[in-house]
């Protein structure tokens, strides 16, 4: 549960772990649902952390939500905010132990989901008192470029012309890869044929990574992965649920295509059963959902040691979890391209500077302390539905 | 993610999925932490729902809930209650079949809590309309004595002169079956030694179970599993975290005792991988934790197919969730001893008739219909520090 002290940011973290920087206020919003920018899909609501020090100081943090369970994400936020031992200093290695700690070996993905977004705003306050970016803390490097793909998702427009028409736009957009599911309402033989088509409009240049969306039997799965094979997809991601690593590892061998798993957990003890089954070439655990950027290192360690990729998933806005995750990407050997979803780009730029810039193919820093991410608090408030806000000086004054 | 239609209840499903049983109101209470009734170590906050139906009819679930998520938990429970689809019918294969759905793949404790608190009051309110037992409608037996085993767990006495008095205590009490977590704060020899010395001081005839809460590496849970081995041990329960499945196969088949798992897992998928893999030889999921009595039945009938026992674990007040427990397994070829906490059973009786009474050895289900159990509402309300309701008849009252 420790990250080995070969890791750059050591010394750093001496440092912050003794630096005792007042926490004042944390304030959570929640975003509606709204329409994708570009008319693809909705955006789906997002959950934003401020913390603010006593001097002022602030840090944003992001935290992977689903529906129904915004509100829950939140009152665990609020409720480590108001304990006594979480926020004492901007350390996130004091807040990870804390959370660990808490969790009593009870993860789950919502509470994990809650620390992420909390470690993640702690690292944006360390970047601003530092006045560095957060991958130069993490001993990377902000000028890096960090490829990416994007990501075609929508749970109403699942027929193959749409999903041929969104190819060819992200492709004229600069994308160099792009992720299809093919399974959804769909069978064997017409996911097959959808992945086809789509090879066929984006040519031959262009990664085509297939989502299968956790199936229920491997049969189901392998199937497909025998039938997309010409069409020559780049992985095969999720074809059984991941809490399967048994499958997993059967799927990857017998298909020989690279596997991909790892969104929907948040336990490093699964990701070490993953690595040690040979489950998967490449790991896409979500910096908002993983325990931040302190949980994403952890685990990219983990898998570098076994040669296996980090290629992290962000369901979340454009702006902040994206941000921390294109930091992470900077900071570590094995980053494999990084989850893009285009139509919530437009959406976060209604509120937020994402701190960074994206060409289709690449994502590029910008040169700014800590995520780098500036928030138009107006504009998010306008956009939100739900906000809570604790005062952290006075433990009692939320209760 | 279907009981078979063989499940003596599907005749009454079919009833039950047509009848449309208008429910008018959802009620959540969160317990404040409080002294256990026999001076052995705190109760929990502890998480009640009450269905309310037009005609008056009413259910109670519980929902397994941890230190910093009550309140999460409660948000899930009232937006599931507040979704059109959720509650519109009282039968739970519906309200199963929307949990399900509006999970999407993403199962977490704390979502599967919230869903398991609502089904079970369903079947409270089925039991109740039906004039049976809940057991009696799942084709199960209310007169069968039902095993059961104390804990003894506490997150303050683990010394072994504690330990030891608190085993005399349960054996006097009439307990012929206790488990004790040695590992708690102990080093390997420590362990061995509480391990010894417990089973000297209750004898060779008393069943005794020992958890050693999920360590971190399988070495250190098979030199405990060796050194225990003269003491006799009735069984192992997570040497290791359950998510690392081929570790507890190894562990399983390296110590030859009988491995438990299950307690913190929510998704069938994870019970499946652990039965293929020959890794447990019982399992223990949390009737509020598992999605509630159709959650824990599709375990039940999983394991019994591969010869594997259930042994429900019940870290719940012993009112609501326990008597749902035992109703199932009244109703199941496979139930092994169910898990009691003898510290809250006075805290459960303050609040509540339980709807079973115990003699330690067995639990024996009272001829009454649903669950069985009343509460006494103001006396709760008295012991609650949250209290939430949401309107089921006006969705948008409590938006």
């Amino acid at each position: 549960m420790r990250l080995s002290s070969a890791l750059p940011c050591s010394s750093f973290q001496t440092a912050l772990r003794f630096g005792e920087v007042a926490l004042a206020n944390l304030e959570t919003w929640i975003t509606a649902p709204a329409k994708g920018g570009d008319g693809w899909g909705e955006v789906k609501s997002c959950l934003f952390v401020r913390l603010t020090t006593k001097d002022g100081a602030v840090g944003w943090g992001e935290a992977f939500v689903l529906p129904y369970r915004e509100k829950a994400v939140v009152e665990i936020i609020h409720a480590l905010g108001r304990s006594s031992g979480a926020l004492k200093t901007t350390s996130p290695w004091a807040f990870r132990d804390l959370a660990i700690q808490v969790a009593a070996k009870h993860w789950s993905l919502d509470f994990s989901a809650a620390s992420s977004a909390l470690e993640m705003a702690l690292w944006d306050i360390c970047g601003k008192l530092a006045d560095k970016p957060l991958c130069d803390l993490l001993g990377g490097d902000h000028s890096r470029a960090i490829g990416v793909y994007g990501n075609i998702w929508s749970d109403t427009q699942w027929d193959v012309s749409s999903l041929e028409r969104r190819a060819t736009d992200l492709v004229a957009q600069g994308y160099r890869a792009i992720k299809i599911h093919p399974l959804l309402n769909h069978s064997v033989n017409e996911a097959a044929n959808c992945v086809t088509r789509v090879r066929k409009v984006i040519g031959d240049d262009i990664a085509l990574m297939v989502d299968l969306d956790s199936q229920d039997d491997s049969g189901t799965a392998l199937q497909v992965a025998e039938a997309i094979r010409p069409a020559r997809p780049y992985w095969l991601e999720e074809p059984v649920d991941g809490s399967d690593v048994q499958a997993l590892a059967k799927i990857r061998r017998a298909s020989g295509l690279r596997v991909v798993t790892g969104e929907k957990h948040c336990n490093l003890v699964h990701f070490r059963a993953v690595l040690a089954a040979g489950a998967a070439d490449i790991l896409n655990p979500d910096i908002a959902g993983i325990g931040g950027v302190l949980g994403l290192l952890e685990v990219s360690e983990l898998a570098d040691q076994q040669g296996v990729q980090i290629s992290p998933h962000c369901w979340n806005s454009m702006t902040v979890a994206a941000a921390a995750m294109l930091h992470v990407c900077a900071s570590i050997p094995n980053a494999e391209m990084a989850e893009i979803y285009p139509e919530y780009i437009a959406h976060g730029e209604s509120f937020a500077t994402s701190g960074f810039r994206l060409d289709g193919t690449h994502a590029f820093l910008l040169h700014k302390p800590g995520l780098g991410v500036e928030i138009d608090v107006p504009a998010l408030r306008s956009l939100s539905n739900h906000y809570h806000s604790t005062c952290l000086t006075s433990a009692e004054a939320d209760l």
